[in-house]
């Protein structure tokens, strides 16, 4: 199985090197893997001068699945548009079609008091947010900004085909089906005909999974009841913007999104993986970055593009011993425990595997 | 001047009778203003088929504020779309030229236990969201659900002009340089031209307020942050998508939206005035709803429509000092208070008026 790392910017390269340290010791015992590194992001911007240079859209057509540190720096916002390294994330999903964003949001007991919520309010949090990734308003035509009746004006396009939400919805009642049966859409129907049609292609699509307990949601509703009481939900799925934005309100929910791994599907399981923490460039070369989510995120890949849900359970495992041995990497540091670095951090996990 | 009252539907009546108490009140101690009911919503619907029916389109247009309850209910979702009591909010917003939404985001601190974020993280809490409420996607032109290739697809246009972007961005700076000088703008300018072109506009603007500082942050960054260190905010300014879900989650940061209220402007400073939470028609009837809001809207109304600063300030006071003597409805009740009805809590309030 080849497999493509893209370290990226910012932090991405330290945690990257973390969670290589975790495949290769994985290859050592035998898992039949080739690690192939490639440019994503500013680095690509800086070598290439394309964030999505030809060379890893080949490398990343032909591999089993890509494992993503981070993109992105303010010193690249001022670059034309299409020379961000933003653009290199949003093409690559296109280009390999992973238009499921599995986002898991979780909250490791023994992270409970670093959230800004009540711990009774978190406790034992566990969502899964299904976001669509390939369409909506990221990819809908028209857009752009162009001059009318003498002034500017910007514009872009929501756009959703039923064929899009229905593999989605699909992807989303199976995994509320392997978890606690409960899906909830989220939509902004009293307002976008473009979110009436996702509520009624999942509201149809929901006749196949007469196990799965679907309700739906206005979006303003879910961005509050995710504060008021998250434990509420077990799989949430939305379009592509709505799911940027409560994927984050989230995740951040946990106080600990150095901790937060994702995946994104195509329809053959072949994913590209990666931390849903960006690329902090503050505090890149510091050897402080947590490599929990990236190290998670090869958890991630062997359960859904390997099919080795043993070999995941492992990492997920060694990661949780890590935690309550006491070892936090800064960001979820708290008084009496044990600070460690990156590598540190790294080396703790290996030894628990 | 003349003030239309539209109770609206679910709890919508019951809230506007206590803050009608509260006018009738200040009339009687010598302001100078007539109030005139009419229909908006679900219960227009019902009257005359129409949420926004012709009559209250006359009264409203003549009228110099507006203070409304809250309208909508489940049982309209299956009417078509244009028969929706949300039809009759964008309807009226939009031919009112209502384009300034202002959400004072506000933790009283009698109130701090009843969020459910930790109180140190929210204890004194004072955020201004101004989002602009006639244009985006909310109004944006070609939208609809049609049959292209055999299948259907949902479509809506996000849609700024540079005016339309100046214009809120008056309002906001404006808003900043009268609290403490901060203003953050928040857009998804890495992924959609449209807010670009609204991060370039508010930049612009910028330079005639030289005293209040800018910053500008992603919506999804927001929507972590408002979680994470919501005092970090003082104005924040944003489109109508956007506005209206970060307003939900931060309004929720509270733990009690049944106190917060809110004003929509038109160039002239009249407004429609309401509280943010909606109909609620679980509760409806009961005489249990919290009428803060409403008659937290009044306050609001007489600041901004009818310059009004001194006795806007007695109402405020007076809600404050009933919160202060322990009387709670049942949203915001802890033990050990005083639980009160609707009409006793309106009774509290004009007693410390
Ligand atoms: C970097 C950006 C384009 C991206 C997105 O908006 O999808 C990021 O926020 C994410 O959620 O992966
Ligand atoms: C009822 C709905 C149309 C409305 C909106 O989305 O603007 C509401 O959520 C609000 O925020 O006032």
């Amino acid at each position: 199985m080849k497999i493509v790392l893209l370290a990226g910017d910012g932090i991405g390269p330290e945690i990257v090197a973390q969670a290589e340290r975790v495949l290769l010791f994985l290859k050592q015992q035998g898992l039949k893997i080739e690690l192939e590194p490639a440019l994503l992001g500013g680095c690509a911007v800086d070598a290439t001068d394309e964030p999505f240079p030809e060379a890893t859209r080949k490398l990343a057509a032909e591999a089993d699945a890509i494992l993503l540190g981070a993109v992105g720096s303010p010193r690249y916002d001022t670059l034309p548009r299409e020379k961000r390294p933003e653009q290199g994330l949003l093409a690559i999903r296109k280009a390999l079609n992973l238009f499921a964003n599995l986002r898991p949001v979780m909250l490791y007991p023994e992270l409970a008091d670093v959230s800004t919520l009540k711990p009774e309010v978190v406790a034992g949090l566990d969502i899964l947010i299904v976001r669509e990734l390939t369409g909506g308003i990221y990819f809908g035509q028209p857009r752009g900004i162009e001059y009318q009746e003498g002034q500017k004006v910007g514009f872009n396009t929501m756009h959703y085909s039923e064929a899009e939400i229905q593999r989605i919805a699909h992807i989303a009642f199976q995994a509320a089906r392997k978890r606690n049966g409960k899906l909830c859409s989220i939509d902004k129907m009293n307002v976008l005909e473009c979110t009436q049609l996702w509520r009624d292609v999942i509201t149809e699509i929901a006749q196949s999974y007469p196990d799965v307990e679907l309700s739906h949601m206005l979006v303003d509703n879910a961005a509050m009841q995710l504060v008021r009481d998250p434990k509420q939900f077990d799989v949430m799925v939305t379009g592509n913007m709505f799911g940027d934005i409560l994927s984050d309100e989230a995740s951040m929910l946990t106080g600990s999104i150095g901790m937060l791994p994702s995946a994104s599907l195509n329809d053959q399981n072949k994913g590209l993986y990666e931390p849903i923490h960006g690329s902090a460039p503050d505090i890149a070369g510091k050897n402080i970055a947590n490599p929990l989510a990236a190290i998670l995120s090869v958890a991630m890949m062997l359960r859904y593009s390997f099919n080795e849900e043993e070999a995941a359970l492992k990492i997920e495992r060694a990661v949780q011993a890590t935690l309550r041995q006491g070892y936090r990497t800064e960001d979820i540091y708290e008084i009496g425990l044990k600070k460690v670095g990156t590598i540190e951090m790294g080396d703790r996990v290996l030894a628990n595997l």
